[in-house]
């Protein structure tokens, strides 16, 4: 299916003039941003913003990997026929007005053409695909309104549009790093099991995360997660698991939403790790950027010892472990130290902790063969830290071969430096607890690759 | 206690000229924001920062009700005997080097010369106080790096100074705000049972929250909050929950953490509201900003299906309901939607929702009796709304008597709306699960207050 995400050509049926149409803004994407040939086709009009238009994209010369869909829903059979007789490869079908709306017969009808042609399609009702390293984007929303994220290694498929889109604009804000994002919508053809196969082969996706509603073929798709488990870590939120949820989920897809014990079960037989909330999904996600832990012990950096209080409660409630130093890292640590400062864990660098300072007790650390994972409490609002600590951070983290997350909760500075780590692949947190739930996520993984 | 936060005039004793020294930051706090009589104290300098200094504040002239002592901890029992002698009534003690680094004959030393003069005594080992109403700000911390926020209904006190100060400066950049913020460190006089007394009849103060390690005299202090609760919600973080916590409490404070257990049981029975990070401490705290909830019936609003589906579950799972229009409201909401889409809970006004649908349904639904609460999922990346929406919500909110919280994920464009939500005392969070947290502690306030 790469020629989803990295066609060569791209036809956009549809394609508009008019600045707010959903087919302007889908042309004008991949017109600024794609490197391919680029067709619009539009019955009405001879140029669209700029570029010479066709009247059906039978007349574009050569062959067409990927065609966008963007007319209204009784005109899309007529054109995927048309899709069809080009040989197109594949087709995002962007309109709505189908099963959603309980139009089935359409959608049937455009089910036969599917099958008759062989050719894939995503949609209909859908945003389609983005692909932060292709610029591949099919999505309808103003970019000043819904940022794109930076090139990463997260990809996201969610059966709701608006879930998937809000998801990035919110990782672009954040600093967080995506590869590949779908909304598949009613999931005429490609559905969730198609798509994890696809991304649990694809090179530049180390995690894969997941919204779903409701899943077209329970076994297949759980099939499917094992096998991806084994080579990537797969992260599920799951709508519809009470009965008001599922409700919402019948009139929001026509989905069935199914038994939450029921998926419970199966998600954990196939490895797969369930978050309870789309933040979780993505805290989970960022610390699988990590390298995985050898064991579940957890060593503590700070300079506030108030937060080295609550990441140690959190250690032990998520069932991981304190480590203890060895002898000679402890006396490595004492010579860093103020006279007056015990070493413990959390270690505690004390409130006059330099760069320098931190730079030496990561270093210490690091090495030591009793730590199998690092929290560092790195609060950037101190007087003797500079942005250069965030350098030592990043440099220590690329040759470190022990997991690494941080805490560093603040305002705008803070957020500042928070995002330069994050840009980094190094997973940055508000709180001591939500970065011991991810280092634990991340354990958890590792433990279920051993089995 | 109104000393310690609206002083009529203030001593810096140790106000330094140099900057990087905490006396320097102190001084400047006063010196740039503060309106009243301000001196600094200096044995070496004729001059601080501009403004002629004294020798000893013995030599200041008229009363003084606050003095702040930021030199080394040595030189505190001479300079609290003048304090004594000048009749200071309020005391803030910066300096460290106390009972927390072993030296508990100095601190008892301070605590005798407390006695003998009666005056009331901050610290030491603390950051003191942030009032942001008058301005009082013995924070050391540079605001570049920490910033301080609004002025707001959320007091907040914390044993940890670290934990409080960044609490600050995250709060600022979410655009919170807080009315009085205490770091009273060793407690060597004021505790934690005084400030909870003096909070609870503070005007400006609408709800209380407290990071705690250990409480000197808990019978106390469960009485305080058992009073305080009676007026305004008392919302608890409690740091040592596990042993290896409580070790940490330990090297940290010096405190005694105490059994979880037992703290679990009196937070309880006290009506105290207990938060599992410190985040959540504030997600709860924003929502008492609301009015209270008559009953557990939640309305949910939306431009974003899946988001819907996500809080509906949470509802459920947070053992609230959700409402059920009464005919009138759903025939009002029939005509300002689409035809095809239907009446539901949680209200999908769909993607093409714009600002006029948002105010229509919001008008509807806070006129409904059988709705007691709302949760807006406003998802500001559609192309249709406007910033305009915002006003729409504030205008809401102003006249509602039903509490709202609104679920706004997104990038710089919807962080900005947030903020100015926020700005309005109308809590914003991230996902559909943290809202209806916030709602069902709000919720749990209002029965609790019914007992």
């Amino acid at each position: 299916m790469d020629f989803f995400f990295k066609p060569k050509s791209v036809a956009v049926i549809g394609a508009s003039r008019k600045p707010g149409k959903i087919g302007y803004a889908v042309f004008r994407n991949f017109y600024e941003n794609y490197k391919g040939r680029l067709y619009p086709v539009n019955v009405n009009a001879e140029k669209v913003q700029g570029v010479p238009a066709f009247k059906s994209i039978l007349d574009v010369p050569g062959s067409i990997d990927l065609a966008v869909i963007v007319t209204p829903a009784e005109t899309v059979p007529r054109i995927l026929i048309e899709c069809g007789e080009k040989k197109v490869k594949g087709v995002v079908i962007i309109s709505s007005g189908f099963s959603e709306v309980g139009n089935k017969a359409l959608e049937e009808r455009i089910r036969d053409i599917i099958d008759h042609y062989g050719m894939r399609v995503i949609g209909p009702n859908c945003l389609g695909v983005f692909d932060a390293y292709s610029n591949a984007d099919t999505l309808f929303l103003p970019s000043e309104k819904l940022g794109r994220p930076r090139k990463g290694s997260i990809s996201f498929i969610s059966q709701s549009g608006a879930v998937g889109s809000i998801v990035l604009d919110w990782m672009s804000g954040k600093g967080y790093g995506v590869s590949k994002f779908v909304s598949y919508g009613n999931a005429v053809d490609v559905n969730e099991t198609d798509l994890i196969n696809y991304l649990a082969q694809d090179k530049t996706t180390k995690v894969i995360c997941a919204y779903l509603e409701g899943v077209k073929n329970g076994k297949k798709f759980m099939n499917a997660v094992r096998r991806a488990v084994k080579k990537k870590p797969v992260i599920v939120l799951k709508g519809g698991r009470t009965e008001a949820g599922s409700k919402a989920v019948a009139s929001h897809t026509g989905s069935m939403a199914g038994s939450d014990r029921v998926y419970d079960a199966a998600f954990k037989q196939s490895g797969a790790i369930r978050a309870g909330s789309m933040v979780e999904m993505f805290d989970y996600a960022r610390a699988m950027m990590q390298p995985l832990p050898k064991g579940n012990k957890v060593q503590v950096i700070t300079n506030g010892g108030g937060f080295g209080v609550l990441a140690a409660d959190q250690v032990v409630l998520k069932g991981l472990k304190l480590a203890e130093l060895s002898k000679k890292s402890r006396e490595q640590v004492k010579a860093i130290l103020p006279k007056y400062a015990g070493v413990h864990n959390p270690l505690d660098l004390v409130g006059d902790a330099d760069d320098e300072r931190f730079k030496n007790a990561l270093k210490i650390v690091g090495k030591d063969k009793n730590v199998d994972m690092i929290l560092l409490i790195l609060l950037y609002q101190t007087a003797p830290l500079t942005p250069c600590v965030t350098d030592h951070v990043i440099n220590f983290a690329k040759k470190s071969k022990k997991p690494l997350v941080v805490c560093s909760p603040g305002g705008p500075y803070t957020q500042l430096q928070a995002k330069k780590l994050e840009e980094n692949d190094i997973p940055v947190f508000d709180t001591p607890a939500t970065a011991v739930n991810a280092l634990a996520a991340l354990h958890s993984y590792a433990e279920a690759l051993k089995e």
